[in-house]
């Protein structure tokens, strides 16, 4: 039964109507009736219905049919016969109501109206129950982009969306957090921040996403090696026991209604800035968060493509934060090219052991992952010098022991996992610098778009090596990266890729530019 | 062969799938992949693909499902197998492809960046190709309610769109057309308008539309007596023989873009000022429009709330259509209560022959319908008084006669038709005053609901009968208006939505205003 169809008034007279099952699968609960029968009740696509039988109720999106559904009939999708409970022939009740009164809000909106603390979430909750069509979502998420919601709305839109999902409750406190925005390249870190800070003590119940445009969520980098799809109830165990977990957010229905939100941003390819805050803080608050690290990478080709726009977030961020409960601190990080050397799902989890393994192949991994859990180490109260306590955590094995518990706790096959245990691509090829100079920039989104060529991250053992960062002297020849692949069609793919994007670029003179990806700064 | 696919860039690796009918019908081409395909080829909800097999290709919208379609089959649906000639188990080519240029043209307008000529024909064709997702197709119709198109834009939209549908070339000219923006209950103008013009000696071959939101569109009137579905060159010859014709728009494939783009309006319940202008606009050009009065019905409770911005739709419109090639005059007419005394479909078409045959039942639709062809007559180059003309073509039976000879030929069964042969409901009702006094208001939207509860626009035979209007006394028992339907039920629906809304205000005192429906004025 769902309970959000109450309040819409009837607006037709009832009929009965024979189901028909249509096997397709939708968010939101869609129908499927004649056109005949739609002009008789005066519907159009789009309009709503409410459906009943005997023992449920939905609210369901009329869609219009001339021929698949004969008159009298009404295909009925799967996830509405399963919240009805009817099969084929069952007969159902069907009336007219008024639209979802989101529509209106959404409406108040386009008119550049604020929205009352109730009318957000009455619009969050019409979301997660897959009350608004795609139009209508569109509508809205279009509309926080040309004009962003106040610190209010979005205060607001975070509490709903973690209303309206999973929220896990831990018996042990306080809980520490971390989060990227992301947009970087190689952000391999959250495997060895989480490991460090549980390795000091602390609980970090952290919660993490899979690739959308990257060549490799950090779930999808643990998951070469580990189970990350985990219930509520099995992360609040191992952080509990444990002290730290990298699950998959999405094995957990924590803020459903910001899942369905992202879905209709990703055609178009547009991030809207208080959609991107509502959706962070929800994550956190639902798992239960009360001190929270943001990485905010910075730089032109990440999301964040200037300081002003950087502090901007940071100010957000810690602002809605403590309205809502959560002690939050910023780290605005150099985003200018990728971090460490590997990027893909199994080369970048190879690269975070080898760092837990004191034998990191370069230093900015190491020095981001150290710099970061420092901050989280002296957020706890810890009064020395955090990134040097996040170091010895690391030096003294500690943190490697911790990250191989987690990850037996998660499920593993691999016990005592060594960096050489991390399978990739049997396929490589290396792409080579075709004159004498400095690197001068690095592309990031080539990069990426060479790793995905390379079947990145569905191939989890794709990717890319890079043998020469920012700064680098190169003679003509001399490897500049190697590419990485399960699959040698996709290797040759991401071969012609690679020579047609270029992403290096190469200049006769030194640089006077320091490797940015030393430079940390921190607003707190 | 969908042309418009050529642009796009392939953006991955070929592979076979077999084909597997769904039994549905979407506006643009929607396949259906197994989630597990997908993520092999690294596609996600809502991207590209071409699809192709020995004959045809389309550009296809994917859509993902974990158990409808089976790994290595690919759910097509009707217009897609259709397009490529393919049924059951045939086997077909897909490759993913980059994003239609469309989408990074929509994202510029979220960014309130203007766009170029090409850009605009771009993203019409686009649209009428289906190429777009209604998630993104929501986007741009979102945006230009936000952010309105500038006149340069809305020019090139309305270009765009008329170059993308059908066009009906007349052999003779000039070609004068009517179009009214709609919103006030009763207006059956067109239906005196079109006959008083061709009875006049000019042309006019007037396309119109059925009702979305209203009682009953032009097409729903005139379809009680006659065939109003005309292919193109029925319009022209019956223009070209008779002198004009009242056709269905959608009967012709005229402007679809513009079909497309409403259906996006119609569930968010919006109307952007600018492409209702390029809707208007473009559907005139497209059959042929040499001159061209619109009707800008204006007040609270129509689609032009004020006079002010009854000004602005005036003046943009002549701008605009000064830089297209038609010449047009606006009459900004009097909304604030309905046309005449008859709403619904067979009801205002009785009226408009009531009126043609000389015995109006009220002079309100009289009124304005002869105010208009007269503007429409001096607009030709008659030089004496236009509307004195009108009512003349009127009251010598001409346009009558006329209006015959055009149902005539558009097909009727009706010889010689008199108000008398137009068939109304059977079941009736009346609504009384339950005081004594003036009306001082009508509530047309009120008036407009109790319609469609009595089973307009589908039940085209029921509908309302206005005894009383603005200004008239009435006594406590005098009848209002009365209600008809072809249906006992619904007619009980419409009184019991009659008697909730309460569409008259009775005052007890004389009204200082005069009636209305009277003022007529004219912006050249």
């Amino acid at each position: 039964m769902n309970k959000t169809g109450k309040d819409l008034d009837e607006a037709g007279t009832p009929s009965n109507f024979k189901v028909r099952s249509i096997d397709l699968e939708t968010g939101e609960y869609t129908v499927i009736m004649n056109r005949q029968d739609a002009e008789v009740l005066g519907l159009r696509s789009l309009d709503r219905v409410k459906i009943s039988n005997g023992e449920g109720m939905i609210v369901a999106i009329v869609e219009l049919t001339g021929s698949v559904v004969e008159k009298g009939a009404l295909g009925i999708l799967k996830n509405g016969r399963r919240s009805l409970g009817v099969s084929d022939d069952d007969e159902v009740r069907l009336v007219p109501v008024t639209r979802p009164r989101s529509i209106e809000i959404i409406k108040k909106r386009l008119d550049r109206i604020e929205l009352s603390t109730e009318e957000i979430q009455i619009l969050t909750e019409e979301i997660t129950n897959h009350r608004l069509s795609d139009i209508e979502l569109s509508a809205f998420v279009t509309s926080t982009y040309m004009q962003p919601l106040t610190t209010r709305e979005i205060k607001d839109l975070t509490l709903s969306i973690v209303k309206n999902g999973e929220v896990i409750e831990h018996d042990v406190e306080p809980i520490f957090d971390f989060h990227s925005v992301g947009g970087v390249p190689g952000n391999k870190v959250t495997l060895l921040v989480v490991p460090i800070i549980a390795a000091a003590g602390l609980y970090i119940p952290k919660t993490c996403s899979r690739a959308i445009s990257s060549a490799g969520g950090t779930a999808d980098i643990l998951e070469t090696v580990a189970n990350v799809t985990l219930p509520g109830h099995r992360i609040k165990e191992i952080t509990e026991t444990v002290g730290g977990t990298i699950a998959w957010g999405g094995g957990v229905n924590i803020a459903p209604a910001d899942d369905i939100i992202i879905r209709a941003e990703y055609p178009l390819a547009i991030d809207p800035y208080s959609q991107v805050i509502a959706s962070v803080l929800a994550k956190k608050k639902a798992v239960g968060a009360d001190h929270l690290l943001m990485d905010i990478p910075t730089g032109p080709q990440t999301k964040v493509k200037t300081m002003d726009l950087a502090r901007t977030y940071a100010r957000d961020f810690m602002e809605i934060g403590q309205q809502i409960g959560i002690n939050i601190q910023c780290a605005i990080t150099f985003g200018g090219q990728p971090i460490g050397r590997n990027i893909g799902p199994a080369l970048e989890c190879k690269e975070a052991i080898q760092i837990l393994e004191g034998i990191p192949p370069s230093s900015s991994a190491l020095e981001k992952a150290t710099s970061l859990a420092g901050i989280i180490l002296e957020m706890s109260g810890f009064s020395g010098d955090g990134k040097e306590k996040a170091a010895e955590l690391l030096r003294s094995g500690e943190a490697l022991e911790k990250f191989r518990e987690i990850i037996d706790a998660q499920g593993t096959e691999i016990k005592d996992i060594t960096a050489e245990d991390v399978p990739i691509g049997n396929f490589s090829a290396d792409i080579c610098s075709v004159q004498r100079g400095y690197v001068s920039s690095i592309h990031n989104k080539k990069l990426v778009r060479i790793a995905r060529a390379a079947g990145c991250p569905h191939d989890k053992l794709g990717g890319l090596v890079l043998e020469k960062k920012n700064g680098h002297q190169v003679d003509k020849g001399d490897v500049l990266f190697r590419i990485f692949s399960s699959n040698e069609q996709k290797l040759k793919l991401a071969l012609s890729t690679a020579k047609r994007l270029s992403p290096f670029e190469i200049e006769g003179m030194v640089l006077e530019r320091v490797p940015g990806e030393r430079v940390i700064h921190t607003v707190q």
